[in-house]
Order: C-alpha cells, then structure tokens, then sequence
C-alpha cells in the first residue's frame, strides 16, 4: 500500500508513504543510518541487506527520550562533518519517534537541509511519528520544544519489525491510532474495537487506516494553524503527565491514553460525550492494556503545568474534545473552573 | 522605498523590504530584541523609542563572529523560555550579520519557528544578510554549516545608523555592493565606480540596487539549486582565507573583496575577463580601501580547503567567475591544475 503524502503549494516537497515488506534501497550518494543499539540489535543486518550506498555509514545515538536533546543532534551533526557529507548526502532514520524525530532534526539543520528518509521500527513512529514532518528535541523546559517542521523524501513501514517490539510499547502505538479513531473516524473505532491486531494483515489495514486519516489532516494544515491541533487530542493532558512523572513512568503512548481519558471526562462535563461513548473508549484502550487511571497529587501545579506546553498561546489551553465517537471540537475557551473540577475527580479516591 | 520579496509558490512567506528612517512600530505580543552590548550602546535608546509590545524583552548575546554558535543558540532560546514566550511572540534582529543569522536561527527553532524581524544596522547585513532567508550559525568545520532556510516577516533598512559603523566595517558592506554590480550589473557597477556613498541619498539609492538584485535572485532560486549560487562570487575563496586565517584577520566582506580577486585571475586565465576589466574591479576595491592581496603560504593545502565549503558536493568545487563585467559564468568544471596555477600567482611575490 502506498499512501501519497501532497503538501499544500509545496509540490517538491510531497513524498510517499509505502506500507508493506522492505524493499531494496538503492542510493547513489553517501548516507547514515542513524539508529541505536537496541534497534540496530534486533535489525540492523535485516537493514543493511537491502541498502546500498557508496558511502554507508552507521550513526549510532544511545537509546531513550532523556538522549533527545540538542547535544545529541549536535554530535550527530559532528559525526556527519567527520564524514565530509555534502548536500547530496542522505539520512535514514532507522528505529523510533526519538530517531525519526532527531533525524528529521539532524537532516533540517545540515547545511541548512539534507533529504531524510524514515523507516519507523516501532508502533508508534509508524501510524503516528511518520506523519506531519513535525521533528525537534526535548529541553528542560518540556518536549520537543526546539525543532522544526521538515519532511522526509520517503517512509517505508514495514510492520515485521514491530515483532521485536515490546508488548507495552505496541500499546502506545496503539493509543495513537485509537486517538485518531475518536477524534476523526467512527467506523475505523469500530474496526479497532473488534481488530486483532497481532494478525499482520488486519494490523497493515490499521496501520493505513491511521496514517491516511492522519496524512488527510497534515495535507490540510501541516503548521497546527487549525484542524491539526486535533491530533493533539489526550496530548494536552498527556504531556503535563509525562512531565510531573519527569518522562520515566509512562511511555508516550501511555500518557496520552490517560489524556484522552481525561479529555473524555471534560467532554462529558461539557455534554459533547455521553458516557457511554466515554465508557465504550475507556473499554478498548483497558483491552489494549492501556493505562486509564492517574492520581492527581496538586490540581493547581497540573494546571500550571499546561502553559509550560509550547501550544498554549496567550495564556489560553486548547483543549480537544470529542465529540461523540468520530467527531470532535477544539476549544480555547474552558474555564478553569470546570477543567479543575474535571482534574479533581483523579485526584479524589 | 519598499521592496517586496515575493518568494515563489509561498505566498504566507513574502515580505518587505523598507528602506527608509525607522518608524514606529507596534506590536500586539511579547517581543524581543536580540543585540549585542556594541549595537545597543549605539542605537538601542533610539530603537526602544520606536518600538512598543506589551511585553518587551532585550537578550544580549557576546559580539563577535567567535561567539555565532549553536550554544549561544541555545542560551537564547533558554531565555525565551524563561519569559514564557509563545508561538505568537515575536524576535527583532538589532545589529549586523550576525545578530541576523543567529536570530533568525533561533526564531526558526524556537517552537519550531515564530516571526522575526530584521532591522540591520551594518551595511553587511543591509545589503546582504537582510535578503535570502539564510540563517545559522558557525561551528568548528566552518562557517555557516548549521542553519535553516528562515525568512523573516519585515526588514527595516534604515542608513542612519550606518554613522557609527567603522569605516573598515562600511567598506566590507561596499564589497558586497561590487560583488552583485560585477555578476549581474554592469550599470550599477559603473553607478558604484563614480558614487560617493557618504552621501545619504546616493548611500540609499546603493542600497536599493543591491537589495533588489539580490532579492531578484532569491526570489528565483530561494534554495540554491541554480543561480543563487552567483552570489557566492568571491566567496568560494574568500571562506578558505576567513578559515586560513580564524576568521580574526579579515572581515567577511574584506575576505570576500580578496576573494573576487582570486576569481577574476581564474576568469582571466580563462578567458572570460579582459586584464582591463580585472583591473576595473581591483581599483573599485581599492578605492573602497578594501584588501586585495594575499599571500598564499602552500598552495595544496588551500586547496584542500575547498572541500570543506558545504558547497563543494560530491568533490566538485563551484567557481562563479565573471564574465565581463555584469555577467557571470558558473562551473564546477575547471580542473584541479588551472586553480591551482591561478593559486600560485598569490604566494610568488
């Protein structure tokens, strides 16, 4: 399957998505893989049978969220020069979101701008990641807060490499594409609720699924001026709990199944959600083995919390809502009363 | 006078360019001013009686081509955190090339990019960096290989406060000058042979020809695929002298003036410039009390310094020579013995 990704007015900068078994990759011009030694464990040999370069060169960067910074980006960078890459010179993200995302990264900043190229080795970098050219580093300030928007020249999904995938960061791939299913689609939500998604070829159809409704809304609005704020759904809160848990406890994936839990509830408090919908997606991400509980310690520091977080504008917190199942409503302008009281109820057992 | 760059297939990403006295400008989100303590002791109280935003900030960086790295980046950015800016605020560029190209550098990255402005107060940075979009800061393996393609939303060109620039400072600005009249001019090269540029109006009207030839170029090719490329005349060689010699001994301008030098004795050997017009060009120089001699100590090892220029893919070293004057050749044909026979002409004295 291969999903056609067309940027608004930027002809030369539309790509493919390709979903199926890796094919051969030839290039004519240097290129890094950059990867980590947990990825490049399990399959690099597998990538390097198919690649072939002139100049093919390993990059490696330790593995975790904690190393997506800018010294890591700048060490990479350093490696490249090391290499005397040029222009012409090509990247491949081989493994994750914190590869793909440091690569895209890597490849904007290289002499103002090399081609990449993502091949995504988990779940989550697949249906989520591989989307929307958004790439960047974490500071101490918060996630991905230095970055920018760049698009890749090609993405090969090749969902046999998520076998190696641990059972919890499938899950987290898993949230994103239910997130994607609430916000925007209701009969992917029920294909995702009768899904077995350890059979290859319904995973590969979700897997589509997820990326096409995804790659509709970049298409639409690829710089979060309007409809792509959407796919922020369960992020909002989300990133304030990967935040006070300092990025440790919870996988991505994982903190925004408790977001969207909590969206959920202020939905149902602002009668755009009926509870049974709240309960039929509590149901599938409890199915999925998704965490949907957290405690709240200190309502007023997780409020804070949310203007550290780089799209809250002015001092408004937009919140995504869904609307039903398949629907959705994005909104700036939720008093804070009503959000502490939403945040109380995790915090009251 | 105004000059609007109107960059191709990207409406949302064209702007004005003004040159005129600065007037008052008003903004309705948290700005900042990125200048360093030289610029500010000049002009910065005449800058902040212009200027008024709701919350304004002033962040100075070191002055100093030494201190245009990603750290200082980083310092920047950290600042801007600090006082909570959002995606709507808003950076002005005070100073020369590079407050430019570390600004817009950092509005670029911050948030994965916000607005700024340029107002340039060398003529450098008038005439050159206020045009193109080309942002990014310097590492150990040269000049300008970390950086974006960033335009800004305005640049205010104002001549009045080129009157505390120093004069070896004014003549690295008027190399620029020559540097466009002599690929693409011949009548503003002639406009430049008999101008006194002290005088503001003439100044002004120098200014505008640059800035409009330039902005004709970007506006064709914005990436440097074709002709942008013209604009690195004297640049290919001019890099290697900064490098040779740490980027202390020359300004860019003053390194770039030698440079021309260079590629007219190339374009000479080649038969594209007359003896005349090569001599044209070095008085025109030399009146602008500009360098044009260097003594090239070992000729093999400026050589090999072309390749390090982010230019150079694939080992090919792009040359712009003139041809005539107000025309230009590029090629990235000319063989290793010829450059290195016009090389040796710099080192036999």
């Amino acid at each position: 399957m291969t999903i056609p990704i067309v940027l608004e007015s930027h002809e030369n900068r539309s790509y493919n998505i390709t979903i199926d078994s890796l094919s051969k990759l030839s290039f004519d011009n240097n290129v890094a893989i950059i990867t980590n030694p947990t990825v490049a464990g399990h399959h690099l040999e597998t990538l390097l049978s198919k690649v072939t370069a002139p100049n093919l060169q390993i990059v490696m960067v330790p593995d975790g969220e904690e190393y997506k910074t800018l010294h890591t980006v700048e060490d990479v960078l350093n490696q490249l020069f090391e290499y005397k890459f040029d222009r012409k010179s090509i990247l491949i993200a081989f493994g994750g979101g914190v590869i793909g995302d440091m690569t895209g990264f890597t490849a904007s900043l290289y002499q103002r701008g090399i081609d990449f190229i993502q091949i995504p080795t988990t779940l989550l970098a697949q249906v989520d990641a591989s989307v929307g050219g958004k790439t960047g580093v974490n500071n101490k300030f918060g996630k991905n807060l230095i970055g920018a928007f760049y698009q890749p020249k090609a993405v090969y999904i090749d969902p046999a490499f998520l076998v190696t995938l641990p059972p919890r960061e499938f899950a987290a791939g898993v949230a994103e594409m239910i997130k994607v299913a609430v916000t925007f689609d209701k009969e992917y939500f029920s294909f995702l609720q009768n899904a077995d998604l350890h059979d290859l070829e319904t995973l590969k159809k979700a897997i589509g699924k997820s990326v096409t409704i995804k790659a509709n809304v970049v298409n639409q609005d690829e710089k979060e001026m309007g409809i792509r704020a959407a796919l922020n759904y369960g992020h909002t809160f989300g990133h304030v709990i990967e935040n006070e848990t300092g990025y440790t406890k919870y996988l991505h994936g994982e903190a925004v199944a408790i977001g969207m839990v909590m969206a959920n509830r202020l939905s149902v408090e602002l009668g755009l959600l009926t509870s049974d919908e709240e309960l039929q997606i509590k149901t599938i991400l409890d199915k999925m083995n998704l965490p949907t509980d957290y405690y709240i310690n200190d309502v007023d520091a997780f409020y804070e919390h949310f203007f550290l977080d780089k799209k809250s504008a002015k001092n408004k917190i937009k919140f995504i809502l869904p609307k039903g199942i398949g629907d959705h409503v994005i909104s700036s302008d939720i008093s804070e009363d009503v959000v502490k009281k939403v945040l109380k109820t995790f915090g009251a057992r």
